[in-house]
């Protein structure tokens, strides 16, 4: 059904969707390539809500010669009046011929209204070249799309043994400076980055995008500039926090998750969520956290905590994926552990795991796993 | 120095070698090729102690092509009469008019010597040509040459986050069957297999190679009736087991390493040996029984034990390399962790490694990591 210049072409609208990957937050990043045969005459992508989307660009560098030519884009066309007019619209005022997309809009609401504006035009449209690739460039906004959850990513870092601290608190650095830079390129491409006042009150972090420690590749792509920061998002269930660390001071928004609202002087930045605690527990609901962040628009989300959340969002079923840095070092059994899950009695009550990337990052050992669902 | 043409051959060279990695113990892998320029004519390994030499079958094959070819060998020829005589003497009758070795014997009493015997009779002789790879072939050889001691190779598994077993004990099986047959392939290449009593104990295991569990591509090279048997060692230093263990009327020998000798009534398979205690403790002293293993001519140990001989292990900076496999799951801090150290107080006291390599074995992971000394 696709040739060879068809997944080439496409290939090369998932790489140029990439390139919004730090600003689009939290609209989808989104590749289009115009093509009269393997002649490529116009590329584009989504770069920051608000602005035009892929296929505008790529038909405003493709001109007049979009007439007969062939679009990829690696998202259905949208076919509603938003911000901008429907990108549908413009390819058959354009005269494209054909157009072929990666996956349909997961929005069940609108899914396959784009192609059928399109098809009813009399343009030849083809969909599912490359999908898993797409899927992959827009995961919190088709998980927010389908499940009305965010995507989360939790991240860890651990000695080989699974330790984190020794018994006496000691940690830092247990992963490497390239590690940490990783860190910074994951928190630049999250929606929000969620923490614990327990994290706040014992590093006064400040869970910030720092464009310097983005590394050159990066740097080369994302100006300083444009530099998104990721809501901060502090779960304080006891209200513990004042506005006396730093990050209440640093550039971006912050989110104080709690059980009522206190009366400390916050900036302007920083907004307190009431979240219902669960049955017979003190603690925030975490799934009710969830729930409200997707509802403000926050599909993607980047946890960096301790033992106790990490477990709390694992025992709830709310992890999509696992990013674990594991140092080259070991620890031993008195030191700190992971992660903090109820006392488990039988083996099939364990954790699984899909493991879908290893790689080193510089001496660190970097995994990530898919959390399989029970 | 070396031509292309040169590292391709003794690359060949290596490849065959390691044909005998299940066989030779404890003599070295040792492979040879000898060429006329590109053109192979004879080629050997060595398979079994006591049984010709590498460089003897490649010269048979040669016959009286050797006369002014090259030889590439990767350990330095022997020099003197051993079980067979000299390879360096049976090199110069052939004619040969170059060698090239990968690297000197280890063995510091001797090494030189047979470099020294070729050049006496006008052999060109040049030596270091893919060191690093020949040196890998023979981990036990060389440590027990130059340290007089043993290669130790720790193996554990675990899950992602560090942990063997649940609270209650329960761990069967943590890993996949494929990571169980990497560990049968590691086994069979060891002189020894180290356990301890609270092991056999606990699971009965049989310690042994099982030549029907190391898959198609090892069995393609090792016949079922050459399957040699590596000693288990087993550390009883309370004289806890009696011969009603399925391990000790299994093929092959036991050592039972012990403070004082029991007087069960073993097979004639199994040996006491008396190993001294460390002071103040009633454990055996770890160094002093590799010191007494590499005695005995046993210089490569794959370690199958628990978090406390692991962590004895590293804390006497026994270990060289980590073979550490972790299933793709999660099992919480309740969970038993992986190796006991002495509680640190500090992050400068951890134990450092170096990750040197890490792959997939079906769905788990294998990491493999040299231990830095301090």
């Amino acid at each position: 059904m696709f040739t060879h210049l068809n997944t080439r072409l496409m290939l090369r609208a998932i790489q140029l969707a990439k390139r919004g990957r730090f600003t689009t937050a939290p609209n989808p990043n989104v590749g289009c390539v115009i093509a009269r045969g393997e002649e490529i005459v116009g590329e584009g992508f989504h770069y920051r809500a608000g602005e035009p989307h892929a296929e505008v660009f790529a038909l405003k560098q493709a001109g007049t010669l979009a007439k007969g030519a062939t679009a990829y884009v690696t998202l259905e066309p949208c076919s509603h009046y938003g911000r901008t007019p429907p990108c549908a619209e413009a390819l058959i005022k354009s005269g494209i011929s054909k157009v072929i997309c990666a996956m349909v809009d997961p929005n069940p609401m609108v899914a396959g209204r784009g192609v059928e504006m399109l098809q009813k035009a009399g343009i030849d449209v083809q969909v599912g070249l490359l999908e898993e690739e797409a899927r992959a460039l827009n995961l919190g906004f088709i998980k927010s799309m389908t499940k009305k959850m965010p995507f989360v990513e939790l991240k860890l870092a651990s000695s080989l043994d699974g330790k984190t601290a020794l018994a006496n608190g000691e940690s830092k650095w247990i992963t490497g400076s390239c590690a940490r830079a990783d860190v910074q390129r994951h928190r630049a491409q999250a929606g929000a980055i969620l923490s614990t006042s327990a994290t706040v009150i014992a590093d006064d972090p400040s869970l910030n995008v720092r464009w310097s420690e983005l590394g050159e590749q990066v740097q080369a792509q994302y100006a300083q500039e444009d530099v998104r920061q990721p809501i901060r998002v502090i779960i304080d269930s006891q209200n513990r926090l004042t506005p006396a660390y730093q990050l209440f001071h640093l550039p971006g928004k912050t989110i104080l998750a709690r059980t009522e609202k206190g009366d400390e002087d916050w900036p302007e930045s920083v907004s307190q969520w009431v979240v219902p605690t669960r049955q017979n527990s003190q603690q925030i609901d975490l799934t009710e956290l969830m729930r409200q962040l997707a509802e403000a628009g926050i599909n993607h989300i980047w946890v960096e905590a301790g033992a106790g959340l990490a477990g709390g969002l694992l025992d709830a079923q709310l992890v999509d994926s696992l990013i674990l840095y594991q140092a080259p070092k070991l620890m031993g059994a008195d030191s700190r552990s992971l992660m903090n899950l109820p006392t488990l009695t039988a083996m099939d009550q364990v954790i699984d795991l899909n493991i879908t990337d290893v790689r080193m990052v510089d001496c660190d050992l970097k995994i990530t796993a898919a959390i399989k669902r029970s």
